[in-house]
């Protein structure tokens, strides 16, 4: 059997079915019920009572003492940057093992992605590689840490929970203290992933969420900004709703602001899937445990797992071909998406973008090297119901 | 009877009640049997058949060639600033009498807001008085208006159709075309307003709308791109869509993109709102002429009527004092906002708020004039039903 066949067969196995889309959300609980109670309401747009509703209760089951729900995780990623004070040639660290929204939130600002490695551990930043890197290129100047070689200032690191998966966050922390780098945790594949207990997204000054459509659950489009103290809550929801000054009737504002407030409809939405994603995570890790044992007799293949003390939501499984076998990725992606079976490759990595081929980086062999191994197959939390 | 007494019993016998808000929606179509067959199709977020249909009928009714939908008007703004080539440093034309998102958008691209006055016949610019300052304070330099006191180009012109009613837009353009001005037509309040049988936001280089929450119809939040060429609109849709390079399995972009498309559930709601808008519009008629009637034996207020050729969408009617009477403002809205009747004055003219106020402007008088007499009254389609 051609190795593509044996992952088609081992796929089938695992789902159930003969095929599957890569990623579906599952709207069985009380979606309807809640657009209806929304509409009723009239409240539709940037007031109502299903935002605070939708906030107070990622607060309760991330346990971050904050949370302002936005429009989509790019803009929750960018309110992230500019609430931080980035500045215009501002250098922030960042996985070129990405999806392309976290450099162009970092472009939002006219600040400079600088491209740093992964680790093949947690598909993560790698605090040991990045620390040794800013060793060698960086040089602390009044408390700030600038780039040796172009003489920008090092500002901050946006770790990326890829697929999922939590990065090293207590090696990240470290590096940020060493170095003094504003972490922003980039949390959008990682609702309901935790690290010892803690919610990921929890760790940095800041962390954000998205609810996209391909997400654990959705809003149809929403993000959300995890926060740590009420003055930055305070702060970051002006600087999301046009930076309006309370009024009775008058219409002032005090800064330049965004228009980046979550409607109520898509919160109403948001409610009924956040209630429903204890059991979206459970049905996600079954399926995991199903693909980990059909796919535990292949010699050329493994599947991703969370490491100790690492809880993962298991947005997105992923199928890592072994060293040496990276010659099977496209004739597997070719076969299965063309019998149904949707599976994708990762991101062209972000560096090798002409929008961001000439911008900083460090050695990428880690990203480069998972770049030609990782396969994503379906995941949706709706293909598997049992052994619960 | 007290100035403020006589509006409020004027406008309790227009809407036939005693209270109400300055703009509320009206569902009474089929939102909610569009809303279950997006949930049910799965199709929640950024692709799904009601973006496409919700674009589709908002060609049709625009007569605009091509709608690209969005997040919201502000992001509409700020794509069709970015796409315009607007530059850092560029002097963009905007009204002063605006909502702030019309300045915003301009700061997003770094360039430089410069506002420019408006007429009462329209309550937006005022072509003759700018093409007059065009005239003293620019120069052509290499096909470029330059101006003379700052060096930087005055790139682009924004005229915003307040509260639905019609720009002189003829006027707009002959200025553009005098001074080799990018327009972009803020129709963000003015969906179902014409001149001359023509859509507004389709007279300048682009257009957008807005379907925000009090929005003469709303899709939650929303707002939508009009676009006159396939090439263009190709591209603004690739740009609002993270600019991704189709491909039916990599991940691959060729430029800095936003994510700005408008969510299917978004649409969803908006292809019912549109069915309805042509009903809205004769309801809102309706009560225009209501409030044109009850208020015709008060000395000191008028109601803001469309002039000859141009149909307004009478989204949010408009009181205003009569030269003398602004004194009588602060009084009633605290009066009428007191007993349930919400009212409101104009947003505070930008060149007046912090951020905006060391940035160039002409002679504001008749902003500022009107700013002390304009009083926005209820304005709902759902405040009546007759007259038909």
């Amino acid at each position: 059997m051609k190795e593509s066949e044996l992952i088609i067969s081992r796929i089938r196995k695992s789902i159930g079915v003969d095929t599957a889309n890569l990623h579906e959300p599952l709207f069985d609980g009380n979606e309807l019920y809640n657009l209806k109670e929304c509409i009723d309401s009239s409240f539709v747009s940037s007031v109502g009572k299903f935002v605070d509703k939708f906030e107070n209760k990622l607060t309760e089951f991330t346990g971050s003492k904050f949370v302002v729900a936005v429009v989509n995780g790019t803009s929750a990623l960018h309110i992230a940057l500019v609430y931080s004070g980035i500045e215009p040639n501002d250098e922030i660290l960042i996985p070129t093992f990405s999806f392309v929204a976290t450099a162009n939130a970092v472009r939002y600002c006219n600040a400079i992605p600088h491209f740093v490695d992964i680790e093949e551990r947690t598909l993560g930043l790698c605090p040991k590689r990045i620390n040794d890197y800013l060793i060698e290129i960086g040089i602390i100047k009044n408390n700030v840490l600038v780039n040796k070689y172009t003489q920008r200032p090092i500002r901050a690191i946006i770790p990326m929970h890829c697929f999922g998966h939590p990065v090293d966050m207590e090696g990240i922390i470290d590096i940020a203290k060493r170095f003094n780098l504003i972490v922003i945790e980039d949390a959008a594949e990682s609702l309901g992933s935790f690290i010892k207990g803690r919610h990921t997204g929890t760790f940095g000054n800041l962390g954000i969420l998205s609810f996209n459509g391909n997400k654990i659950i959705t809003t149809g489009g929403g993000g959300a900004i995890l926060i740590n103290n009420e003055n930055d809550f305070k702060k970051i929801k002006h600087l999301t709703s046009t930076a309006k000054l309370y009024h009775k009737w008058e219409f002032s504002h005090d800064q330049v602001g965004y228009n980046y407030r979550m409607p109520n409809l898509n919160a109403a939405l948001g409610c009924a899937q956040l209630d429903s994603l204890p059991r979206f995570l459970k049905q996600k890790r079954n399926l995991y445990n199903n693909y980990k044992e059909s796919f535990s007799d292949l010699n050329f293949v493994s599947l991703f797992s969370e490491k100790e003390n690492f809880q993962s939501n298991y947005w997105l499984n992923a199928l890592i071909l072994n060293p040496g076998f990276q010659h099977l990725k496209e004739d597997i992606l070719a076969e299965t998406n063309g019998i149904g079976i949707m599976t994708r490759p990762v991101w062209n990595l972000l560096h090798t973008l002409p929008m961001y081929k000439d911008f900083p980086k460090m050695n990428l062999d880690i990203s480069q090297d998972l770049f030609e191994r990782v396969i994503n197959i379906p995941s949706s939390a709706g293909l598997i119901h049992g052994n619960n």
